[in-house]
């Protein structure tokens, strides 16, 4: 299977982090990323379709929030939190710790 | 003249900031608002057309991101920087650091 495609730290920007950010379904995937640091994306089935979870982590990915390491046939998901601090530093941090009530 | 809709802090909520800054244009507007306090809007009309420059700062008001203050028929922006830092601890001081060539 070819590996989907990932920015490089030097391909990741803002703005795309930011629109990455901004739909409340892929917030809650991230903050569900935040708390089991790596996450096969099977568990979030349950929350959406499988095709609009199949579009978000692709959203993810592509703006460089997660990444996914692939196992077989399944796919692990996990923050780019060390490269995001790196580039944008206290971005990450500052929107992990917004209260659930404020997201949206 | 009717005062455009903003919403009160208690309106204002992560994603939708978050959407209104992804936007490559209405950065470009934040960051000129974040160097010069308040703006008259009309000073932007070398950037974008007109009707462009409106519905971008439509966005980021009614995100909450900025306020308009109407004089006769001038209107004055600026950001709500004090209202987001309460709501949003470090969001936006670590946004509106973020080196020009990482932001699109």
């Amino acid at each position: 299977m070819r590996k989907p495609y990932q920015p490089s730290i030097n391909d990741i920007k803002l703005t795309t982090v930011l629109h990455s950010l901004s739909d409340p379904r892929r917030f809650q995937i991230v903050k569900s990323l935040q708390e089991n640091k790596e996450q096969n994306c099977a568990v979030y089935h349950d929350l959406m379709p499988k095709s609009t979870l199949t579009h978000h982590l692709k959203v993810l990915r592509e703006a460089g929030v997660a990444k996914v390491r692939i196992e077989g046939t399944q796919h692990f998901y996990s923050l780019r939190l060390e490269e995001l601090e790196q580039l944008f530093p206290g971005l990450m941090p500052a929107i992990l710790q917004v209260k659930s009530e404020l997201i949206e």
